[in-house]
């Protein structure tokens, strides 16, 4: 029925790995779904989950009479990617009633079960009134600077994935678990300002992070119940989520003092002294006093350590924090110089990269030391 | 007390990983033994979980009136580990009673608490009547050679390690899980041939061939319950499994027909066809006939597969194996070209290099398939 090569073939599949599970009770979900891309000569993969579809052509050398049909995804990739590179694979029809296809390539020879085309659910097809043109590189960026904080909690859904929403001269980008909030801001012409806000899941995030091609523009559109992708020849469709997000504005406090830092030397400092730490909690007592900052970490059960650094600016005071929270923050902080915005020690943290948009920031709750 | 480098401190501290758990219900055991090497000025490192104990000599300017004292032992590799390369690091007495060291570098200072060194176990100390004297590579490859098939069904404790046993000019190596048997000599003088044949526990294999130096000679003492091993350095000091090894000899079969077949081209087959199965006892056919190898597998459930590869030799027969046990055995040879002793289908295969020595074999139980 066609005949690709394995490269062309794995990159059909690559989003295989994030969206199809091996075991599924429906046993279609297991399965990529082959079929003509409209009239075309051109073949598409296509795989779902119920809440995210892909779709991703690819060049084959079709037969005449190619008819769709399904395979197992995970069983057809660990083939692929098992045959020698450079190999060509020629899939055809096992018989007249395609009950399953035969795989060839070299001396290897492969019998798939298959599952009918009209079986295989469709995500995509409704009406999308939004749309937004995205250059990939910023909207990478943006995503990548929020997904550390996507809460992974169940009971709280609506905070399992990106908030999106216009804003002036943008689109803004956020997302929280409670206890620290990342925001970021992608200045764009053209967001239509009447777009609802909408949280995209982080499976569809993580999917789209793995697999977005750099520079290459992004194309939004979205619906009340529903977004679409489309990054080059790939389409992904996936369910938003349904919940409101929280009025995130209340929790970022509005300060204007802050001390500087050298982002990388305070994260290695506090990945030294958290190794005395065991267990969740991980607070790092940090105690800015006339320019240098002590960090302190106190386990009873091992022992205790201490490490300092210089910082330029006013504050003088003792607070806490999860260490690995600040970590992951400064982590996701672009430049070396970080503006740490500080009120008093109950009171949340607002961290910034220096030179970075105004509206890019991270805010991190305290913890008791 | 002492002032050490973190590489040497590193090095001194490289088998706790494999011997240390992180966790004990004797809270001496998580820790390391620091004391004087004798009477010299240099340090070592002891660690142990009273089935094996290592010990590590390691440079360091010592104090005077240093004391031996035990710290937790992951905790200050991981300290260790984060501070920068090339870092001095000193460790001092806490207080004049040593209820902690502090631990400083740099700008990072850490308290950890110590237990006394007289409750720290020792394994070493009894006599050990055998020695041998082996050259470190030909041990290493030994080893590495046969802990594959080294059982860890824990029912069956006396295939929990390598059975270690003198043999005409020489010292022979085997392992077995029931299903598959390692066998490798090294030609050795002075091997004492009244030497009991000992088992030696795999976690104490795992731990030697992870910090075997090459081109060092490794000593042996054995004594009934114990094996000491001495490499440069370092002593590694055993128990010994307490168990009688199967007369093995027996489960090798006196083949003298063989194919030969290029040992990679046979794995890669076998890694393909083996794509179609699932979960265990994953069976893979053998056709012998005519000059080609035909592989075979059939899963009900997912599909079936074929390969195929040219052999040498006069053998014409079907016999099923489990397609994990000949890779690993595949893995386990170090020809291009193997050549495999064959019964009839329900018979052992042998399994063996081309060139190699008539002592160094495999066997593999035949499946039904």
């Amino acid at each position: 029925m066609f005949t690709a090569s394995k490269s062309a073939l794995l990159d059909a599949l690559k989003l295989v790995g994030q969206i199809v599970e091996r075991r599924n009770t429906i046993p279609v979900l297991q399965n990529v779904l082959f079929e003509r891309l409209g009239t075309t000569g051109k073949l598409i993969a296509k795989v779902t989950d119920l809440d995210i579809e892909a779709t991703i052509p690819f060049s084959a050398a079709v037969d005449t009479g190619f008819r769709g049909f399904t395979v197992p995804a995970h069983l057809l990739m660990d083939i692929v990617k098992k045959l020698p590179d450079g190999a060509e694979i020629r899939v055809e029809a096992a018989d007249a009633e395609l009950t399953g296809v035969t795989l060839k390539s070299g001396r290897s020879r492969f019998r798939l079960q298959v599952l009918p085309p009209a079986d295989f659910p469709s995500l995509d097809g409704a009406e999308m009134p939004f749309a937004i043109d995205i250059p990939g590189t910023a909207f990478e960026h943006a995503i990548g600077g929020v997904r550390f904080a996507i809460s992974t909690e169940e009971t709280r859904y609506y905070l399992n994935g990106i908030y999106l929403h216009p804003s002036e001269g943008g689109l803004t980008l956020v997302a929280t678990d409670g206890h620290r909030l990342s925001k970021r801001f992608i200045p764009l012409e053209g967001v239509p300002q009447d777009m609802p806000g909408v949280i995209v899941p982080k499976k569809t995030v993580e999917a789209l992070l793995k697999h977005l091609p750099k520079n290459e523009d992004v194309t939004l559109q979205i619906s009340d119940a529903k977004i679409r992708l489309m990054i080059g020849d790939m389409v992904l469709v996936s369910k938003l989520i349904d919940g409101t997000f929280p009025d995130y504005r209340r929790v970022i406090p509005a300060y204007t003092n802050f001390v500087e830092v050298e982002g990388k030397a305070l994260s290695a400092a506090i990945d030294r002294v958290s190794t005395v730490s065991t267990g969740n909690g991980r607070a790092v007592k940090m105690t800015f006093y006339e320019g240098l900052l002590k960090l302190t970490v106190n386990n009873p059960d091992a022992g205790n350590a201490e490490d300092d650094l210089p910082y330029e600016g006013e504050a003088e005071l003792e607070v806490g924090f999860n260490a690995k929270y600040v970590n992951d923050a400064l982590a996701n902080l672009s430049e070396q110089t970080v503006n740490i915005y500080l009120g008093d020690p109950g009171s949340p943290a607002v961290l910034r990269a220096d030179g970075d948009h105004a509206e890019n920031l991270i805010v991190l709750m305290p913890m008791r030391v």
